[in-house]
């Protein structure tokens, strides 16, 4: 019965891409624990980039820095 | 000085309802442990069905399958 | 199919207390959101008190102060 | 390589604000424990005020008792 | 950036599983949402069985059924 | 009423750092937001290096190569 939550910025993530990670990460927990899928929660947030800082930095600034 | 968490999807809760789950998380935190409700936090996430995923499948489309 | 966390400072906490907590928790998204208890998952926290902190303070302080 | 969540009720609180959340929680990282700040996150999640409870009750409506 | 918590009951996960389940985390988001591995953080909590819920039953004793 | 979670690998943080991780943040929300610091809460999750993975490596490892 296991609980995965994936964070992310929420740059377009779109229908497909959230189908296809909790997909992904029920069958990672599948393969290596021999967990059960129909007890596997997948949880996905998506954070603004301007609550998201790495480095003390705020993403949506170092986007910037990157674009 | 409980913290609870509260995810559920995001399908039309409303506001008594989320008072409901409140009273009635911080009240069990009470009866069971003893606990001061002065400092017993509840915290409540809605996440919207594309984010959720149980056996590998996203909410939204199990939701289309029990309709 | 709801997710409850409880997060709680490890005084102690009986196995019957974690059951009720279980259990109680599981009850309270049945009775206010009409939910599955088959597909309600509720996992406790138990913190150290060295590792909490109100109003500044180290809960293992705290604690001595009210004692 | 910290994570720091810090969870707050959402009453306008401003890019600026944010910015010197997320500095001041990687600074006090590399302070204390002399963590790399460029491995460390900061996520701030802004909680509706109807999703919030203390001691039972409802953010939303503590504050309009204390207004 | 990526953020991934996977919880999962403390049933002798062993170091080699725990380091299948971060580079399978890892790869995951890099092949969905080509993120970058370097900021990608894993973080797995193990739950004792008696602190986890499904079903408003505690684990230990479903596991007791199950044998 | 702030809510902060700090995650570090348990590498020995004596009960000062955590004290001052406590201190610091309670004093973070105090100076960025104003808020009140009797309804603060600062949760420090040690985690086991063997469960936190960086760019898909365990840190047990990791730590071994800066060795």
């Amino acid at each position: 019965m296991p609980y995965v939550n994936i964070k992310v910025t929420d740059e377009q993530v779109t229908k497909e891409q959230k189908a296809a990670l909790i997909k992904g990460a029920t069958q990672l927990l599948v393969d290596v624990l021999n967990k059960n899928p129909a007890t596997t929660f997948v949880v996905i947030d998506e954070v603004n980039t301007d609550n998201w800082g790495v480095g003390g930095e705020v993403v949506t600034e170092l986007r910037k820095k990157q674009a």
